[in-house]
Parts: structure tokens; sequence; C-alpha cells
């Protein structure tokens, strides 16, 4: 996507090692981190410096090309890499496309090229696909961030709405802040203001009383994993949005690629959820008037928190999964049809 | 309640003017502040260093003696302090009973301190009704704060929780964070925390699927306004609990003294909701490493936001509510029962 005049992506190879827009310092400053080691590469994406379950897939790739390129053991960077976030299963297809080319580091660098494309691919034909989901003016609600920033281009939630922006069709997104590390805030917001997108922040318990209020035509999000069933897990968050959607007969869809599919799990029963540090509920980071980043506590010494970084939507809440090859039921059958139909090339251009 | 050995309440009546536990500043800091007039009175509501239902009709209470003490005109006090929070009909009750003592100042401040006395009567027999629901071990979710800080004392969806705690029970609370103003992770937490109840904060958006997970046996929220037909207004993020709730069938009850009901309002679409300043959504206030208060902006520059402070839970969410006088169901008769009995005396010491 374009920024400040700049065509971005969220994640690139360059010779010094892996390029990534640091997704923590977003949307106060606009940095590029370069991880040059599988050690640094595998923080980055603990960290969150790297985010967003397509992208982290992609980097992830390149991660296992450069470990080749600097030979590192591949298997043991493979290992480490996978560790890193346990729900996000595009991490794990990453890994693969390019563990399938070893040893050849020219072969691997090769692999991840052709996967990072083909996820771009993906993402704009999730776009086309789901561009039938928004009418002219459509009020979409979103949660976190599945837009370019988590989806090397485009995104999978947010495809949609920008296709629908291109089109002239004047979509609104409610963004929902996404607590506890307030993607939605933070990035799905400056998405859209770069972008020019009609949005307004909303607190993640005020998306509810919106449906309520007839202020929502469509709950759009993206998924870290779908099981083969059709469960999805998402950000934490996602499922109370769910909830809401299906007391307010608001028609619920998730997009991704296929590469968050995971046919290995039967439901959601089965999907690791990652619990994540409790400091990311007892902390703050923002800049303070004067500037400078800072960190501020909110709550009491002392106090505990959960922090699970993820949630399980069952199937049944979900109105379709909107994929690169089209928009399927949250179904064994329609997961099964979604991974049956070949590869997507892109749609067209820009 | 006791904090650090000391028997405190929210406000109470000096000589200097209305004093009040500043609840921006906890729960870094117990600062006692005093609002020696009208004026100050106003701001401490709006800015929320007073708040909770409940507690703002106290102070009003006393903050229209104060008036009358002064010399002030005191229906232009009572305009402007019924001005300060639109949603929180307690506000109105607390000015009416002291209203209609105008104009003896001495008769004033004693029917504020008789107003004061019944509202902690109340919670305390909140408390022992709403006992009832809960059994040993219970997981309760709550909202917000609706606790001591938010009602004098014992507090209305706490009361039953404090209770059960002295009498063994051993509940435990899922403490939704509540944001913007983070009600939940700076005072509820805090209060259970001082008054040794087992609890975990939990992301707003996190309580759906804990509710999934079969980790909540109970939600109990306080209301700032219940319509007549049994509609609650509550804190933004209330209703998403209750949507979850029904779809879990997770029993979701309401506590508040009978001030908070409005016989006026037909129902929820009639209760004005107070829409809070952006801000609120866009900074976030804290210590940092170094022990000082900051805010820092979170969001990008530009970024727009809604921030309502309250929303509607329709009556047929809500199993019951617990009053003073017991719980009732949520419905124009309920209703119609609760304000039909008489007067309620302190339960019994503590």
């Amino acid at each position: 996507m374009r920024v400040r005049g700049q065509d971005l992506r969220a994640t690139w190879w360059t010779d010094e090692g892996i390029a990534y827009i640091d997704q923590r310092r977003l949307p106060h400053a606009l940095e590029v981190g370069t991880a040059r080691t599988v050690a640094e590469a595998a923080h980055a994406i603990a960290d969150m410096a790297v985010r967003g379950a397509p992208a982290i897939g992609v980097f992830a790739a390149y991660a296992l090309a450069l470990a080749a390129k600097r030979g590192e053991a591949i298997d043991e960077a493979r290992v480490r890499l996978l560790a890193t976030r346990p729900t996000a299963v595009n991490l794990r297809a990453g890994l693969d496309a390019v563990a399938r080319a070893a040893p050849d580091p020219a072969a691997m660098l090769a692999a991840a090229r052709a996967y990072d494309a083909a996820e771009v691919a993906a993402a704009e034909a999730i776009g086309t696909h789901g561009l039938a989901l928004v009418r002219r003016g459509a009020r979409v609600l979103t949660h976190c961030n599945a837009g370019w920033l988590a989806v090397q281009d485009w995104g999978t939630a947010l495809a949609p709405v920008y296709k629908a922006a291109r089109a002239g069709l004047d979509p609104f997104v409610w963004v929902s802040e996404t607590r506890p590390r307030l993607q939605g805030s933070r990035l799905t917001a400056w998405e859209l203001a770069e972008e020019g997108v009609r949005h307004a922040l909303v607190a993640d318990g005020g998306a509810a009383d919106l449906m309520r209020r007839g202020e929502v035509d469509l709950v759009l999000t993206g998924a870290d994993r779908i099981a083969a069933n059709g469960d999805v897990a998402n950000k934490i968050g996602t499922y109370a949005k769910a909830c809401a959607a299906r007391v307010h007969g608001v028609p619920f869809y998730v997009a991704a690629p296929r590469t968050t599919i995971d046919r290995t799990v039967a439901s959601g029963a089965d999907i690791p959820i990652e619990q994540r540090p409790a400091d990311e509920m007892l902390y703050v980071e923002g800049v303070t008037d004067s500037g400078e980043t800072a960190r501020v506590r909110v709550v009491p010494p002392g106090a505990s928190a959960i922090n699970p970084g993820f949630d399980i939507t069952p199937a049944e809440f979900v109105a379709g999964i909107v994929t690169e090859v089209g928009i399927v039921p949250a179904t064994a059958a329609g997961i099964a049809d979604a991974l049956g139909r070949g590869p997507v090339r892109s749609p067209g251009g820009r």
C-alpha cells in the first residue's frame, strides 16, 4: 500500500537481512527494523514488531531463508521460529513452504519470495471476493488489525474495504480499539487514515450497543487459525463481537487466506491459545505530550490479569469465510471446498 | 469500608466543604479533595473525581446543602449540578431529596445526611439480598466499578461479593477493565485487593470467551439509570456482557438502589446517553516507571473516536434487579413492586 507517497509492505528481503515496519512504534513513528539473524527475527515476531498472521508467515519464510544463507542450522531455526507465536498457523505454513526447498539457500529464498507473492495475490483476491459483501456506504465493524500491516499488502478483513473505497462505494469502518495492545487504535486507524477511508474508533465494549442501535451492517475480522470444521481463532475480543452480531442478526464474516486454515485441527478446542504477558494489561505505551515514548502503569501494584492473545469463535457464529478462492461457508465442507481449489494469481492490477 | 486501617467513604461533609476520595488518582494515590463551592462540586462530578451513580447522588445532595450554607442561589446550583452527568438519575434523586428541605440550610444538611445514610443502608441491604446469588466459590464477572467507591459503602454489584467474602464463601471476581476510563483496572481491582477478595483483570473483549469456556457463573453489574420497564443504562460495555451472557445462558443481574430507578422514563430509548470527550479514548493516564503521573497518546494524530459513556441493556437480558428491598424481575411489574415497598434500615452491623 502507499504511505506518504511510498509503496510499502509489512516486510521485505534485503541484502542485510529481513526488513520490517516496526509495528510497535506505529502510529507515532514509521520505523523500519532489520532482522539480521534468526534470533533477531524470532524476537521481532515474539515482541510483535512484526505481527498479523499472514505477515508473520511471510516474515518467517524469509527468516528460514536467512538461516540457510547464514549457515545457521535450518531445523533449529524452524523450531525456534515456530515457538514464537503458537496460535497463528501461517507461521508454520511459511516455514513449511521454505523448508521444502532446503538446504539450497538460493532455492529457499526463491521459495520465500514465491510464498510472499502468493500471499499478496491471495490478499488482493480476498478483497475482490469480499467486495460483494460491502454495499455503498456500508458500515463495517472490524477488530484488531487485519489490514495491509498484517498481510504484506491489502489485508484480509480490510482488503474488501480498500477495494470498496477504490470502487467509490464510500465505506465507513468502526474500529474496535482492541485491548490490550490497541492494534485497532494504533494500526487500523492509521492505515485507514493513510488510505483516506472514513472511520471512527470505538471501545471494545461499545460495539454491541452500536449493533443494537442499527449502526453496523457487517462485521469483518481476520483470523489467526481456522480449524477443519470452520471454528476461528482470532484476536481476543473477536468472539464478543460474534455474540453481539448473533443477537442482532448482523452478518459476521471472517477473511483469511487459505494459509490460515489448519486442516490438522478438527475444531477450535484443538487450537493452542497463546497466553501473553500480563504486563500488556497492566501498562499502556504511547507518546507523552512532549513527544517522548513512555509507558504508564494503569493498575495497582500486585494486580493480576489474564491475557490470552486469542479467542475462539465457533463456526456456527460465522456467516462465511472470505478466502482468495471465494466466500465459503464456515463448515467442514466449505473448508474442504476452499482447500480443494487451485492456486490463485493476482486478480488484476491496482 | 476499611482501607489501610481507616474507615472510609467515597464522600463526606466537613466544615470546609464536601470531602471526597479523588477517584481520578486511584489506584496510584489515595487523595482526598474538598469541594468548597458549588462550582468545585460540579467540576468534581463532571471530571469524574467523584463517580458512581449512587455516590454522585450523595455528593450532589451535600453540594446543594453547601449552596444553602454559602448563600448561593439554590435553584441555580441545582440546575448546574444536574447538568454535570446526564445519565445517572441518582444525581437528580439526591438533589430532589435536599431541595424538598429548602431553603433552611440546617434542614437541607440534615436531609443530605439522611439521604446519605439511606443510600448506605440500601447498599448493605443489596449485599444481603444479593448474597443469595453467590454460591461458594462463585466466579462473578463485573464491569466498571460498582463497589464502595461508587456507593459510599458496600457498593451495588460488589456488595453481595463483599457479603459473600465475609461469609467465608470465597468468591472470585473477573474484573472487566472497562475502557476507556479503566474503572475496573483502577478502582474495582484496588477495592477487591484492599478487601482481600480473589480477582483477576480481563480485557473487555475477553469476557465472552470466558463464558464460552464455562468460567463465569454470574454477571453482576451496577446501573446508572433503570427505566420503568426494566431497561438498564450502565457503563459502556455492559451490554456486550449481556449479549455474551444470553448466548451462554449465564445469569446477568443488575444491582442498584431504588434511587437509580427513574419511573418517568418508559424505556431505555428515553434515557439520555452522555457523550464523553473523545480524548478519553485517545489518551491513557497512569504512572511512569519513575512514579510520575503522565498521560500518553495511543492513537495517531487526527484520529476520531466515539465515546458514549453508557449503553442500554434491554430488560429482557436482565435476569433480575437486586435492590435494597429484594431481587425483583426486570419488568414493569417488578419495578413497580420494588418502588412500592417501604423504606429500608441497615440490615445489621458489620
